[in-house]
């Protein structure tokens, strides 16, 4: 099964008319938490990431729902993962990054769900102001509303496992 | 190599003279994220506790530290895994665990270190008011400075992968 056909099996996708947080308006709708907490499609999310992770020296996601995508393409690909916290820690070491690293170094970041890429843009910035070094980022769903541009802005690559067109594909 | 051995070897385990946030003293400090950043010991970790996860329908852990736990266990057992949320989403459906159950499932909560237990305790209430059965807590550092004590008080029995006895075992 290809791994959009397991996010529609497993519920993580719905097709209908709904109403985003945002506000917007959408015929499909994307709740990655249904894909991402079963271990098969993480294990799947996993090794499609891992050959996109070859020549990095770590993965990176932003805090909370990045965190099971970074860790499972770690897992996958042997490279240590980085977490981008929301906000410095109030007590010990105040640190934005969870997870060792050396300045210069290279970070793919992951991410669950893309939309205008906002979330992941953050981290990428935190990465890079810790001296990381960020040029591409791949996430589970690319809902195609922006990111790309966003990114691209920003000097990183955005691949989408799975593609709202992809989503869409054969519907009306 | 035993996990205690990766634990020391990977830096996540360091002796000598020092203050806790708490303001407690030491003689050992813990920085678990040195071990469960590292791919081929948080597999280590998971492959550890799979066996104990035999029989129950979810593995479950707090965020953020215990969420890599969860993942690898859930990854290595293919049992699916929740995460209990620090606060409730202020926007969205505010709920505060992540991840797919069934009022009455059996859950298995993982934590990455285990000092009075508190965080460990937090998560199972809120599982247990969720519906959720929970009688056991697995953790990856047990300090044992109270927690099997007052997870025996809630009717959950705790075990360390890794006890502070097994860590200065031999030391001065």
């Amino acid at each position: 099964m290809t791994l959009k056909d397991q996010l529609i099996a497993c519920g993580a996708v719905k097709f209908g008319d709904f109403t985003l947080a945002s506000g917007a308006k959408s015929n499909y709708y994307v709740d990655i938490k249904k894909a991402s907490t079963n271990p098969v499609i993480l294990k799947a999310i996993g090794e499609a990431i891992a050959p996109h992770a070859k020549g990095y020296d770590h993965i990176a996601g932003m805090e909370l729902g990045a965190v099971p995508i970074a860790v499972t393409a770690s897992l996958a690909s042997g490279i240590p993962y980085l977490i981008v916290r929301k906000e410095s820690k109030k007590y010990g070491t105040g640190k934005r990054i969870e997870g060792d690293f050396q300045p210069g170094a290279r970070v793919l970041v992951v991410e669950d769900v893309t939309t205008t890429g906002g979330s992941s843009l953050q981290a990428i910035e935190v990465l890079r102001e810790a001296g990381l070094k960020v040029d591409r980022c791949i996430t589970v769903v690319d809902r195609q509303q922006g990111a790309t541009g966003h990114m691209a802005d920003a000097h990183v690559h955005l691949s989408g496992l799975v593609t709202a067109k992809e989503l869409l594909e054969g519907r009306v």
